[in-house]
């Protein structure tokens, strides 16, 4: 029986499922097939929520003398939106000039695909692993995440499962392989302020009280001055205000209410509640300072509710997981990767709970864009880098 | 034959027609019947404009060898909204307690009635007037205020009618009649800006361009600092921002584009012109400055249009006219009218370019509203005041 040692084979096959979230498509059946003949042991748990769509999830696990790493990812892929702006269909992995095109190509198929090559190439040469390695993949990581990683965790926690480190298979590199891992990620809170003003004519500002001018006064609290100006392993936190809202259309009325949304990513200068301690004193400041509402005495009225659960800002600190990966990338690349805390979120936010974990994969400049694509060079180079680390984290 | 003396009577006839804008209702001919038995010539006409309705309009002429005074006016009404909320249904002029109901009671049929009146008992006891009086009446003041007031004077003046001084019957007390004659009125000029920003991720901001902080950097250069801090007659010069928009509903995404409406009432430091250059060029310092974007080395990317054709401000400085009403209010009142140009725009601001003209009315606090009312006692009050100024004006 032959391996799935070929990782632009095993990309195909997965691009060639159409498993836009919620979908699973075929692409966790398809991972199944690959990993069964290597020995795996699999489990195909399914999650579900009210007011969610059943999400179908995978984890398989080979089991040796050693530790345990856990790859991690995920086969749902973003909407393709016009497949006629593609210059190949969206799920037919073609193959052009050395590229292969398709959904999913680099977020993160393209980081199954070379995972299992390693591992295959791996048992290939060796016949066995010298520890475990276990593969956590879910179908929801592009939708609301509710029935993905977080409950995939801690039903395999519950089963006795517990892991020396995970490796999260996402695009990490910006524009070339071997540029970056990411060791950790900055936290993300967001929030809904309400300004509550009376209405009135324009023309007898004293008996109303705009509160686009609250609003202002309250958003420029929150924009300077700067929450820090950055940490050793991570940027500065930085707070975008993503909406202002009044939806008064009489150019004559001074409306009665203003809201805007704010999303701040933060770094390990604070908390989550820290920052919102911070936030909400700049807010009281700002109400009762006042300023741009010439002639009041009462202080701005307002609302703030946080809209979701925070995401914790976290960094991971083994050295030899992440010394390991490191050596693999140079050994192969030729390039020092940066140790990165850039950018959004990801499912390495449950994870790092469970072990140590950080994030290396494809380039990631086509992710979620028409013509999403990868170089076969790469997918081979970023297979080898696996297969070294394997080899070397499990010794 | 009995002239039309009762001021209550007059008002009931014309609450009971349904005018609301641009209906007619029969509003103008329960007028034309009073008027026609007083000796007036009445001509009744319609005006157009594509896009808009067809809008009927009286003029009415009385002449005599003296002054010419015009009275102007509308009979249309704003909506009564939910007729549920209302104490006594809007079109049927109910009277309880001395006080009648009804939309339009104060805004401003209650002052057409009350001159009708006042000339009917001029006639009465004088059986013909020292000069001429003229009615110009429109039914599209509440509306958009294209097919009345502006083409009737127009219409008018082109049959080669002239006045030497107008009053315009709009409801001008804030609570008590005799409070508030309005001489002039501030200029109001608005605009829409729209801040042209780049969209992206919150986590990389860089890569991004938020247009609210843009746009939170030109509207402060619009509220601060004051445009001026008053003259002689009229109070300071006040901008509102009317709306801010962005519609982002994702709270991980940075919006390409924020757009915000403001208002601006003007004193007579100011041109329309003057004010406009002043705007462009705090929103131009604003734009290059560039506070709140940090990073940025461009200038805010923004457009300004200006809505629609500002109102001009303007002031009136008649003595014989203000003077006349003044001593009339007095008398009768005995309150000294506040010469005042506050408050919003009225058909004076189109009156004002060809003659002499102020604003006397009803008290206005219920205008525009559920049971909008008014006294019969203040009916008589201001039948009085209009009568002795007829008298005193003409003479
Ligand atoms: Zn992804
Ligand atoms: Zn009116």
């Amino acid at each position: 029986m032959t391996l799935p040692v070929d990782p632009a084979e095993n990309l195909a096959a997965l691009i060639r499922c159409p498993s836009v979230t919620p979908a699973e498509g075929g692409a966790l059946g398809v991972l199944e097939n690959m990993l069964k003949p290597m020995g795996f042991s699999i489990e195909r748990p399914v999650f579900s929520e009210a007011g969610t769509p059943d999400i179908e999830n995978l984890y398989a696990r080979r089991s040796g003398n050693g530790p345990h790493l856990m790859f991690a990812g995920h086969t749902d892929v973003v909407p393709p939106g016009d497949e006629a702006l593609w210059k190949h269909p969206p799920f037919s992995a073609a193959i052009e000039d050395g590229i292969m095109y398709g959904r999913g190509a680099v977020d993160m198929k393209g980081g199954i695909a070379c995972f299992v090559a390693a591992v295959a190439r791996h048992l290939e040469k060796h016949g066995s692993l010298a520890g475990s390695i276990s593969f956590l993949i879910t179908g929801d990581e592009e939708g609301p995440a509710i029935n993905g990683t977080v409950k995939l965790l801690e039903w395999a926690k519950q089963r006795g499962e517990s892991w020396d480190a995970s490796i999260v298979g996402e695009p990490t590199n910006p524009t070339t392989l071997g540029e970056m891992i990411k060791i950790g990620r900055r936290g993300s809170l967001s929030g809904t302020i309400t300004v509550h003003g009376i209405q009135g004519h324009v023309a007898y500002p004293q008996r109303a009280d705009n509160p686009v001018r609250g609003m202002m006064c309250l958003l420029e609290s929150l924009l300077d001055p700067a929450f820090d100006h950055g940490t050793e392993n991570f940027q500065a936190s930085n707070l975008e205000v993503t909406t202002i809202d009044v939806g008064n259309r009489a150019t004559n009325v001074i409306p009665a209410r203003a809201t805007a949304g704010f999303n701040i990513r933060f770094n390990d200068t604070w908390t989550a509640e820290s920052l919102k301690a911070e936030i909400c004193a700049r807010l009281e400041r700002a109400a009762q300072a006042n300023r741009l509402r010439p002639g009041r005495d009462t202080a701005i009225q307002y609302d703030l509710v946080w809209n979701e659960r925070p995401s914790h800002v976290f960094l991971t600190r083994d050295d030899r997981l992440i010394g390991t990966l490191t050596r693999s990338i140079e050994a192969v690349t030729g390039r020092r990767p940066e140790l990165s805390t850039s950018g959004g979120t990801s499912d390495a936010r449950f994870i790092k709970d469970y072990c140590p974990v950080v994030e290396f994969g494809l380039a990631g400049q086509t992710m979620h864009m028409v013509d999403e694509r990868v170089p076969l060079a790469e997918l081979e180079d970023l297979t080898q880098i696996y297969e070294r680390f394997i080899a070397d984290f499990l010794a």
